[in-house]
């Protein structure tokens, strides 16, 4: 594989393959196969990202064994997401582990000095809200941003948002995370003039089905500028905040 | 039937049956057939409000027949709502008919002076949003209420909310009327302490799924204070707020 | 923050600024940061409300560290709701508490006289409902209001209902609590003429999908006067009809 | 087709087939392929019930010839559902049609003399519910019922349905036929100990979802012994109706 | 309360209270208040049914008085529900009890002879459906009826039904309960000129949807002739067909 | 384009690519943009079919456009789906069309001699399901099958059914299409041996809501070898009972 | 029941029965009655297929006496699936068992030689769709299919499955197995010109709801050739995709 | 109003208001009431983006009255959306207007020259899918963005995306609209490494639920980076990937 790569490259240098034709090249190219999962080393290369691993629904070994292969291959940082604390300790005997019990993720390797726009700022209405923000500011951080974290500050306190106009109108991203009624991305929407994406969680209960009644809020916001992952989905609020926030410095 | 009435009054001044004891047999009494509908001639004490025809899915004809029993039985005042244009000129031609069209909505007879509480606010969060607020405003200033209307003051430029913050806070009832997310409600909520009556509309498109999408959120609203009532239903919004203003006043 | 809230009072004795502005200065005002939680200590004053602590979620010693603020600013009556009988354990080793198991309430200092207009009536469908019912009944009960109890009423068995029409019909607000198919509302809605705050309940099975049949039948009462909160929401309608029954002594 | 009958009834009258065996056979029998539909003509026997047209979707042609085809096979009368007044006016030329618009039904033949156990009863909410309920009624009528109809009674105005108590009590079947929240059929499931039939009708708005809200409500009726066909399925709930109140006369 | 019944029977003798209006009376009747519950101890005449006690969220305790509420007046034969074999086993220790691990029910005094017009068939599509159709079968047992069981005869072996086709054509009332898509009641319903009522069951995995697919289906069914209980409802099933079983013998 | 093709299979000649790997070049290949669609010439490479344009949403001219563009590359058979009888006259002045009012399809070109493994017999519940069938009739026709109709045959009149029990034992491939409950599938998927392709129908009212209530009870089949397409999809199901039709022939 | 069919047979050989009415005899034939199951011991004559136990909700008990009622018949190979590890266990104690964990199946007697029309290939999107995808393929094998594993080749990896274009051209019958959004089965569909059978899984969180959007998702395939089963079905896509390999060869 | 931003300005000027102190105040700042509506002249400061004015809904009058409002406020370039032929021809008669009729929208003045980071490309499923991502594309030119449209690129057909993989891998942000099952946004992902804005259209049919089941895919998109608006919202994606491309130049 790692020969495979070498050489494309060696093409670029020698002239025979330009360097977008090598790229394209890398990208359909390999990954690691460990039976249990087909492990993409170059990830970061096609996606911009770090590899990321979902831990939910794997063992402890399986995921010491992605890590193991993962380092190998010269991968500095590895996040963990949907991390349990009962796999974490498993995880930490084997490779150095820092692990974010409230986010439920466990990063090893060391978190990268920001290098983005300006600062991603994590807002949620509730505290219950806070896992799922959680996941996506250690994601942000993980891929190299700063982060602002504003929570409990829903719109049934409108005086708590107020307080940290500031901070939200300085913000390069906003990710705004609420369950109940979602009202929060809407009225962040309406205060800033940076892309929000919105986060519904399944905090709530009865009509909020799970989520369903954040979600079809913050989809129907009468803001503009406002996006919206699946429920609960920190992660992917982490990543693509991430890529907004690297835009200008990817150019 | 007003015999009926009678024979109770005469029972209650003869001291045989107390007044409460004739309140709750008059409760049970009658209602003329007219064949189409059986109209109730005392709805007004037994549920403290004016007679209401729904208009959508009657004729002309058989709206004017049950006005005309209705001001027969000394009715002062009738409300027509869901009242089309082309029947509320059929009607018209029969009884003096002041039509709104925007809350498409009739009106026979005088608005009574208003002998609330206090004041309701009807706010909407846009412009689609005003025949629904418009059937409630005129619902309640004909059951007696004094009605201000704050319209197009959603969530998505908050500054105009603030702008009527004085509004918000002296209403003795509030009725927030909204499509979309729906997260008017939650905002005022947050506000006020008065109660909030919700209305959801089906304005929007989408992900609003006919008004769902304001639904669920009024109905998840994380401030507490807040009561919904169905889809579209400016009429109940009216009657509940209504009641709810005079509250004092009938004691 | 006092002192925040002294500076304005002495402006406002000073007459450089408007008791309507103080008033809206204060709600715009603070709230205690506990790092778990931001505490609003003046939610009464802006909402009218004792504070409420929602426990699900929440561990004792969050609950403790709340609850010791909230008492440390004054604050008298403590309500906190979903409160496993568990967790009020742990709390009553620290705060003399008032639990209420079927409510699943605990409260901390002491319930106030009632100063409401007339009597909150609280009344359930089924023995299933009756917790719902109970966090409805004992919120209003902190919130000052003189509750009346009509357990196992449903329109199944009308005559239980009828017997109590007396009661019924002197309410100042009603909380009618029903899950399977929440006619109770409409039948209430029916009968009386103040407002009806109805709570659909996740009791049933199969087809009730978890309260979702008695929410949309209470959302569509064809009885005007009938508001709905959220599936098994007995905080929120004691709120609301709380607010009802203070509206003639707020003004 | 009939000479296959004939084998069969002769086998019987023979002693070689028992009678049992014959209907079974007749059971499994033919039907008339016109092309564009196969006509049932032993529907009677099989299932107790005259053949039912429906009309919606097909023109006035075939039914015409449908029509024809049954009365040559000796039907003597032929009920058409879903048929519009004008599909009515042009089967009216070539066949004698008693069309009823309400029920949006045309009847050919004669209404057979009610010969069943009882009256079936047929309620509404509302007035908007009548054409659901006029087609139950007509089928039944057309199956030799007596029906007899209570319109308007919906659960808003308790004392209407309670004023036709006796009609209630005295029905050997209830068709219950409400929209909006379908409380009617639980009352009236309460109040009887005969079988209740419940037909949601798609009366209503907003929540209503088209019917849905009342179809949950009378699956999740508190009251037992009610059972319930498809939304505005007049026609199913006749037919029923009719069978149960025809069991006795079977045996 | 027995003198109140006491002085309506007198008024009856007396002759100055006819029957109707005594039943009537009765029927409006009393229940008795054990704090937990009103005991319906008249239901029976009311409704042609023996009390019938829901045992889910109901502790052996309360239980075990509502029996000996009913049993001290007079009730012959008590039935309870969603009884869990442990709440059986302590129930049992207070009063005898026939319990039925099948239907998950109980039976307190003696199953009457049957006395209805004919049979009662239960059939069920496959052997996961059992345990509601015995609660349907045992519900019906208890209210006098003959009930022949004829399980796992679903549609995708069409052959085991067609075995029993002289079982279904001799059936008064079919109970059909099938989950997954519930076909069988739309083919029985196609053989069958009786009465159906058909019970979706929870049985099923993906987009069943917990009985949603089948309740659709069966109230979709091309067949007419049948009415649909709530999902999992084999008790509702039992006692609607148990009273339609009895039609003949009331009158 | 073309020369493209000739260079890779010159290339095959020549030894220097293989057959496979040209095969996947050609998949890989060339469409040609008409501005308004790009048309994929070697669809019929690609996938074994013939190109078919979906006519709906696209002007009568755009429908020319492609047919002559497809005509002119050479293919000899276009099937038209979802084509209104006005587009039909309108395509019909520029090319030679055989319309198909039932399915809604035009075919241009002849229909291939059926060189299938078998017979495709397509199955519906009720006449209303017609236009599905023939939408997947004509669009097996049109790919080389074989195809036996068999209309009207639905699961209430299951002897009409049981009269073709040799065409469905002798089917290679069977489309059931189904509307209301959609039992037709599990029917014939317990009798048949052979692939069945299930067709929700959108025919129903009430709570077949559209076709979901036969998409639900399909996809939930108590008969195993039953595959479902989307509802009203006739053309999908015509396509995938082709192709199997075709297997043996393709190795 | 042996006898059965011996006559049957018999008739044949003698000629009074043709070949296909005893083929049609023996479908309408005999099962074994176990009193908790109908054992249908002709299956295979009927459906083409090995016994299959559904495992869920049996007993061990239950599970090894059907087994040894099938073997005492003649049965060479039984499926049993969603066998948990713990049943397996007991059962593996009385009938030799190939238990395969990820399939959740257990297999007694040999696994057939494939005698299939090609290879049946196994996708899958993530890896946790491999235990839904096991158990496609084990009842593939157990049928005499041929099985290509390729798991992990989601569509947010494209290349992963290019790298495996050859194996997907040559697949007589593909299975693609997906959660999340279920495009897999567009993208395989797009590139294949075999059947393609989906099966959505209920692999996703939050707006999945269980499987529901790769189940929409996989309906709307814009992809022709694709059929979809119930979410999680794997078995039901075995069977299917395994009469599909076999058509050729029972022809 | 003008009068008080100069004082806000003046107020900067002279030091005694910081920068962002007055940002904040303008973003509090005034609106026009033109009773109809209130026009918003500061938004484009506030939200960094020109007005817009949504046509659905308002008469010609009404829109032309708006606009010019908005252009005596000094407002270069006005976006009206959801803008019909018929009004569009209205609207040109008094302002001159650029009508795009595919994008249903309306220029009025000129689009600027594109300043942002790179290039936003637009792809889409099918040729059905172009109104809406027309309207995205329109948004995005408006607000200063290059636009490069790839249509018709679903991925039943993946060559045609392949064959635009340069202009993927270029793309500063990617628009993904597509409807049926929504598979292009996660094959974008997969592919590209910055951020997908996601529209899910109402294109398709059956069981695509006016859009819900590409929304779902959507969401639940197994590739990261991918954030989703609501269905057909076109506007939506244009202006948040218009802010995503004007990051970098914004700080």
């Amino acid at each position: 594989m790692n020969s495979d790569i070498r050489k494309i490259l060696e093409s670029v240098r020698a002239g025979s393959v330009s360097v977008d034709e090598a790229l394209l090249e890398i990208k359909k190219d390999p990954f690691l196969d460990l039976g249990y999962a087909k492990v993409d080393l170059h990830r970061k290369i096609r996606q911009g990202a770090a590899e990321v691993i979902y831990g939910s629904g794997k063992t402890p070994e399986q995921i010491t064994g992605i890590v193991g292969a993962l380092r190998d291959a010269g991968q500095n940082t590895v996040l963990i997401t949907r991390l349990s604390s009962e796999a974490a300790r498993q995880v930490a005997l084997v490779h150095p582990l820092d692990y974010r019990p409230e986010a439920r993720a466990g990063i090893i390797g060391s978190i990268p000095v920001p290098d983005g726009i300006g600062t991603i700022v994590v807002a949620t209405g509730g505290t219950s809200d806070i896992p799922v923000a959680e996941e996506a500011a250690v994601t942000a951080e993980v891929h190299g941003n700063e982060v602002l974290r504003l929570y409990d500050v829903g719109v049934a306190g409108l005086h708590r948002l107020l307080n940290h106009m500031d901070d939200i109108m300085k913000a390069s991203v906003i990710i705004a995370v609420a369950g109940m009624e979602g009202a929060l991305a809407s009225v962040i929407g309406g205060f800033s003039d940076c892309p929000v994406i919105a986060v519904p969680t399944s905090v709530g209960y009865g009509a909020s089905f799970q989520g369903l009644a954040s979600l079809l809020s913050m989809l129907n916001s009468c803001a503009s500028g406002v996006a919206v992952v699946n429920i609960d989905n920190g992660f992917g609020a982490g990543i693509i905040a991430g890529r907004i926030n690297h835009m200008a410095v990817k150019q």
